[in-house]
């Protein structure tokens, strides 16, 4: 992790900064792994839904898994790729959608919203704190952070949707998610300038991401549309 | 700015270019934000059309502020990126696409191809340049640096529709757009190969890429169709 | 070619490697040029097909064209790209598109898939071997290695869908494409752990792909479809 020192340098005046507030390499390796799961998960079933073929099925996947990853890596000039370094999570992406592209022509599983529903708001939450503790680490400003966030929890989606033709859904489905994420930034933000350890902004943020996610579609939120 | 020094330093042979050729940094700063509002603009206004959500709308107008330039700093390897140097423009554009999307819904806004033309030609005009102006920064050949310039200007509209789901217009409207930019970027390099002073290099470029389009829309010009 | 001599010193433990493996600077330069003349080919008859207007048609054969190795350069962070370090490549392309609308428009050429077949199979089949190259000089993992073979053989003709607002035929004409690139890309990788020289990895992942392609096509194979 080679932006560690550079941070710790560069925040000489916060001196328990690295011991408090970044998260140790399991914790982050584990965050990554999950998120990537549930968002291949999601890519896998979308890709289903829109009957692609078992190429199309996996590039989805990989699309969705990896994709808001990769652009955070981009845009914050992070090399090696968490999947370069991590190359068993290639392998293990590529297994999953083999496995559930079996397993769900087997069972006529019914590929509704609420299927895709859970893995794809705890994969939201978990890139979320990610791309949040990433751009922190990066000494990026708070507004920057949050989007980095932002972008990181919601671009697997969008590109899963662009690739699918479809107008993500993130844009027009009238249904608060970006703004969960959003919220969830900010929340990790409030907390990690109170110099919490890195795992509580973590759960807090995957907390009001989820749960904001879940109550919308529960309690059925609209965000305003244009001209009613 | 980083990329100064060594533009200096490898152009030791060109001893007046680093005060006569580059912009002052508060051009630099004026370009940059106009050009960011009008294309936020022109994305607020897409996405109306398209009746998007309230984030969806934001959504658009960061695509379209920031897209072409973001791609710009990426191709060049610039960081950090400019909307990271100058957080206030994502504020900005926030702020800015918050503002019209109450202002366009209580007025009844015509949103006719009319409204957004002028955001957009002038925000194509003034990304071209700092696109072109970046690229010879960073001792981009000609023709890569006209490439750049049209890149940076015709970007941001490109992402708008995609994510919208259409065709671009750029490529399939018959009416020249990506060609004003490309004059206007030949343009801008011309006079840049006289010495003449950065500002007129890109008040050439503006008004020749602003005023062909307008022109171009005026006089009803078409491209060449594929097989009429 | 400054990884060249990194690749030279971390392998110190190979010490043939670099006069083996390597691909000469002429037979590198050979292979991009004829990929991409083949894949701008490729973009200009199906930006054809759409009935894009001329700006539409060079945009569509420079994104083919150059999209995938672009996104090989900008993952494997490589600067300067390899159409700035040769610009002939641009302006080839520009030309060859322009050439392809005269002789395309006054010839009444039909533009079945046929045509289109093999321009795309020795792009796709020669890209494929250039990503690998570039990604093993760059010591990438073996699976990391041949996905960038595959990002770089496939990209360009995605991006060409997707501005054309068509779900990539890659995920979904039910006909084996990016499987012939992977197949490729696992010879080109075995070929070169043998230490045989770099032309002929070269050579057999060509075959190996376009081959696979042609047979594909020819016996009629499909992918195994969603629930059939």
């Amino acid at each position: 992790m080679p932006p560690l020192s550079t941070a710790r340098s560069a925040q000489g005046d916060n001196p328990g900064m690295d011991t408090v507030h970044i998260w140790g390499d399991n914790l982050r390796l584990l965050v990554e792994i999950s998120a990537t799961a549930a968002f291949a998960l999601s890519g896998v079933m979308v890709a289903a839904r829109k009957r692609l073929d078992a190429v199309g099925v996996c590039a989805v996947a990989f699309l969705s898994a990896f994709g808001g990853g990769t652009v955070r890596d981009l845009l914050l000039d992070q090399r090696p790729f968490f999947w370069v370094r991590h190359v068993e999570l290639l392998w293990g992406v590529l297994l999953l959608a083999l496995v559930a592209m079996l397993v769900l022509r087997q069972r006529h599983f019914e590929l509704t919203e609420k299927a895709i529903f859970w893995p794809d708001a705890l994969g939201l939450g978990l890139f979320t704190a990610s791309g949040m503790h990433q751009a922190l680490l990066s000494q990026m400003p708070g507004l920057v952070a949050v989007l980095m966030g932002l972008i990181t929890g919601v671009l697997g989606g969008v590109l899963r949707d662009m690739v699918c033709n479809e107008i993500p859904t993130v844009l027009s489905d009238h249904r608060p998610y970006a703004v969960c994420a959003f919220a969830g930034g900010w929340v990790y933000l409030g907390i990690w300038h109170t110099q919490a350890p890195g795992w509580l902004a973590l759960l807090s943020c995957l907390a009001v991401t989820a749960g904001l996610r879940a109550l919308a579609i529960w309690k059925r939120w609209e965000l305003p549309a244009w001209r009613t």
